[in-house]
C-alpha cells in the first residue's frame, strides 16, 4: 500500500463505481468548453456534474458539445437537475438525462428552494429521492445539512448524501462543522460536500471532518485563474483526506497543556 | 511556465537561496532519526530547522548524528535557539552553530518568554537580532504577530519574518488572520508562518493570506501518522499557494447577490 | 419614546399577546420549583416553557405544582412536546395541555429526530404544524435553520418560528449565521432562536442578527449560578436588541480604510 | 450581597480607585459635547478618556470645553496619549495633562506605530511605561495582546493592562481569544480591553474572558444611533460580567454528549 498516492488502495465507491479522485466539479460557468476541459483536468475529476437542462449533450448538433471536451469513457458523467423547483420536475429530467446518455442512472438529484437563494427544498427532495430509486437511479443528491434528513435520505437508498456547506456559489465555507461531522459519523453511504466552498483550505477542512469528497463548480470556474484553482482545489482535497486519515495533534493552548481546550472558549 | 509544479517559476528565495518547497519542517519529537528522515522526505521540505542545543549534529561522535539522516548536501539546515531565554543565549547559540556546521551563517533566531507558553520575548528578540544581523547572520525571525514589530525586525536586516500563528505546539491554528495579513502586505522579505498549525486547512489558509511558507514540527511528528502528515502538508501549503496566485471568489450570501459580504455579519 | 426601556415601544408581538421582555426561559432542570421561580424572575422572561409530558401542572395533586412557582397570571405558559418523536404524538399532547390548562391555545411545537441529538424532525414538523394551525392552536414552532422550511411553516401558520443556533443542550452557540439572517430577512412573524445558546454572548449575537427574541434552558439550569445566569442572558439580550436597533459600525481592517471588508479574509 | 446590582461588591479598583461600572468610553468623534455627554451617561461610563492633544479642557476659553459636559466631579478623567508616536512625546503629553488637570496623575499612555493601522508600538511603549511610572504617574498602558509584553507592563508597574480586541476604530471584535485569557489570567492588575469591538457581543465576550473592563470609542459614536449603542455595551459589559461570574456550561455536540468539545474539530 502506498499511503501517499491517491490512487492507491484508499478509494472512493459510489454506486458501485470506485475513483481515487475525490474532487467532483461542475462543468458550468466557464468561458468555453475548451476552459472546462482544462479546469477539469487540472481538477484531476473524475466524475463531472452537467445541468441537463442547460447544457448541449448532443440535444443540439449545430451546437459545441460538452461531451466532446469531456469524453464519456474518460469521466463519469453525473447528469444534475439545476434549475428544477419541484420533485416531478426533477423526475422528467433525470429520465431525459437517462435517455439521452443510453441508460446512463447514475444522477445527481437538486430541487432548490428558490431561485435568489439556491437553497435545497429538502421536502420535495424527499419526494423526488423516493421517485428516483424506485425506478431504477442511482442517486446522488444534494441537501441541506440537516443530519436527520441525511439518515432519511440514506434510508430511502441513495447512493451518496450531498450536503451543502454553504449556499449554492455563495463561496462561504463550511458553515457549521458539526452538522457535517454528523452526518459523516452516521452516513454508511459516500457524503460529498456540494456547494458553498470558496477557496483551497473550504475544501481541506470539509475532508478533514471525513466527508468522503466534495463537489464545486463556482469556486474554480469563478475564480480569476481557474485552471490554477483547480489544481489547488485537487490538491487541498488530497491534503485533507491525507490529514483526516494521518490523525491531527489535539488543540490545546500550548504545548505544555495536559489537556486538549475545554470548550470554555473558543 | 508550468502554473502547476511547485519546482516552475513560483520559487521562495530567503537570503539569496532559492526553493521551491514552501514548506519548511522542523526535526524534534519523531520516534528516532529514520522517522525524521520519512516524514521530511513526504513534507518535500528542503530548509529543516534543529534545535542546535538539542540534537546531535556531531558533538557527540558516539550517539546517532541528525545529518546522517539529513544530508547537509540535500538539505539547507536552518540551526534554531528553541531553548533560549535571552538575547545573548541566542548569540551565544548561533555562533556554536556556525562553528560546528563550518561557518553556515542562515539561523533561525527564536528567544522565548517563558517555557509554560513558549511565547516570543520580542523586546529580547529585537536585540538578538541587532547583533547577529551584526555579525553576518542571515536571520529568520520567529517572532508575534505584532506587524509594528514585523517591520522594525525587518528595518535591523532579517532575512524572514517568522510570525507565529498560535503558540508553539498548540495545534489551535491561526488565530489572528488580519495581523498576518498586514505583515503579509507590508514585507518586502518572506513572510513565514511558524507555531501553531494544527492541521492541513491551517496551513492552507496561511498560504492564502499570502504568507511565502510555513514552518512546522509538532503537527506533523505528533500525529498518529507522522509521515502521511508530513505528505498532507506538502499538499496543503501547495494547495495554498496555488489558491492564492489563482484569486478566490469573494465571500457572497448567495450567488445571486450583487455584491460580497459587508462586514456587518459573521 | 424611551429607547432604554425594554418596557418602552419596542415589543414583541406573539400571536396577539405582547411582551416586553425577549427571553424565554425553559422550566426543566432545575434543583428545585424555587430555583425554577428565581431564574425566571432574573430572567425577567414572560413566557415560559413546560414540557407537558414531564412537569406537574396539576396532574398528581401530591405533588408540588410548577404553576404554584409560576403562576399563570404572571407568566404565560408555553407547553412544549419535549419528548414527542412523531407528528401525531405532539398533537395529543397539545391537546392534552389545552385540556389541563383550560382552554390555552399557545403550544411550542417541537418533534425530535433521536433521543440521542435532539435535532428536530422537519417533515414530521410540518405535518405536526399543520393538523395544530387546524386545530385552533397558536403555534411556535422548533424548527431547523433551514430558511426554506422556514418559509413553509410560516405559511402554514405558525406563530413563531424558532431555529435552533445549535443542538439542544449542547452550548454551541450560533452555527450559521446566513442561515438565520435569512431566515429573519424574510419572517413576518418572530423568529426566536431556540436551542443551542451556551453563554451571553451567544445571546446578544442572535438578536444582534435581528432575531425577535431567544429561548433557554440549559444554559441558564446548567450554569455554576443559574440565577446569576439568568440575570446575564437577561442583559445579552436587552444588549444585543439594542445594539441591532443602535446599526454597528461596519467591520474594517483599520479606522483609516476607506471600505469594510470584503469577504476575501475572514 | 445583591448578585444583580452592579453596584454591589462586584467592584473594578484601578490604582486605588473603585468604580461601579466596567465601561470605560472615549469621548471623541461625537458630533458634539451635548452627544457625548449623552452617551456617556448612557453607557453608564465612570472613566472616560479624552485625548489630551485634540480635546479642550481649558486651554481655548473660547470653545465649548469637555468638562463642562463631562464635569471631573462626576467622571474620573482619564486623560490618554493619542496622536503620540514616540515615548518623549507621549511622557511629555501625560505632563501636560496633569499640569492642566492640576496634579491628576492617572494617565492612558498610548504611544502608536503608525497613523494608518495606529496598532501600538510595544517597544516605545514600555520606554514610556518605565519613565511614566518613574514620573509618579497611575499608568493604563494600551497595548497589544502580547501575553509576555503584558506581564513586562505589570512589572514596570502598570495600574492596568489594556490589550486591543484588534485595531482601534476597526470594529473587527476580539481577533484572539487565546491571547488574552492567557493575559487574563496571569494579570494582578486589571485587564481592560482597548480598541477593536464593534458591537455589544465583542464586548460581552470580552467580560466572558474575564476581562475586568472594556474601553471603547468608534463602536459608539460611530453606530447609527450612539446613545441607544452606549446603553447597549453597557448592557453587554454587565451581561459578560455576570455570564463569567455565574459560570457558563461547557460546549458538547449533544446534550446526551458525556464530555466537551474535545479540540479536534471547530
Amino acid at each position: 500500500m502506498n499511503l501517499f498516492s491517491p490512487a492507491g488502495d484508499d478509494l472512493l465507491t459510489v454506486a458501485g463505481r470506485t475513483f481515487h479522485s475525490r474532487l467532483l466539479t461542475g462543468t458550468g460557468k466557464y468561458k468555453d468548453f475548451d476552459e472546462t476541459r482544462r479546469a477539469t483536468e487540472a481538477a484531476g475529476a473524475q466524475i463531472v456534474t452537467l445541468a441537463i437542462r442547460r447544457v448541449n449533450i448532443g440535444q443540439d448538433a449545430s451546437q459545441p458539445n460538452l461531451l466532446d471536451a469531456l469524453p464519456p469513457d474518460r469521466f463519469t458523467l453525473l447528469p444534475n437537475t439545476a434549475g428544477c423547483y419541484t420533485a416531478d420536475d426533477t423526475v422528467r429530467t433525470c429520465r431525459l438525462a437517462r435517455e439521452l446518455l443510453d441508460g446512463h442512472n447514475l444522477v445527481k438529484l437538486e430541487v432548490l428552494g428558490d431561485e435568489r437563494t439556491l437553497y435545497p427544498d429538502v421536502v420535495q427532495t424527499l419526494v423526488a429521492a423516493e421517485k428516483l430509486v424506485a425506478d431504477g437511479f442511482d442517486v446522488m443528491v444534494y441537501t441541506s445539512d440537516d443530519p436527520i434528513l441525511a439518515r432519511r435520505l440514506e434510508e430511502i437508498g441513495c447512493a451518496a448524501i450531498m450536503p451543502l456547506a454553504a449556499p449554492i456559489g455563495s463561496g462561504l465555507g463550511i458553515q457549521n462543522r458539526y452538522n457535517l461531522l454528523e452526518i459523516v459519523e452516521n452516513a454508511k453511504v459516500p457524503v460529498i460536500v456540494d456547494a458553498g466552498v470558496g477557496t483551497a483550505s473550504d475544501a481541506a477542512i470539509a475532508m478533514e471532518l471525513g466527508c468522503d469528497g466534495v463537489l464545486m463548480n463556482t469556486a474554480i470556474a469563478g475564480a480569476k485563474d481557474p485552471v490554477l484553482m483547480a489544481h489547488a482545489m485537487k490538491l487541498a482535497v488530497e491534503a485533507g483526506r491525507a490529514a483526516f486519515r494521518a490523525g491531527r495533534i489535539p488543540r490545546k493552548r500550548f504545548a505544555s497543556a495536559s489537556s486538549p481546550v475545554d470548550g470554555l472558549v473558543g
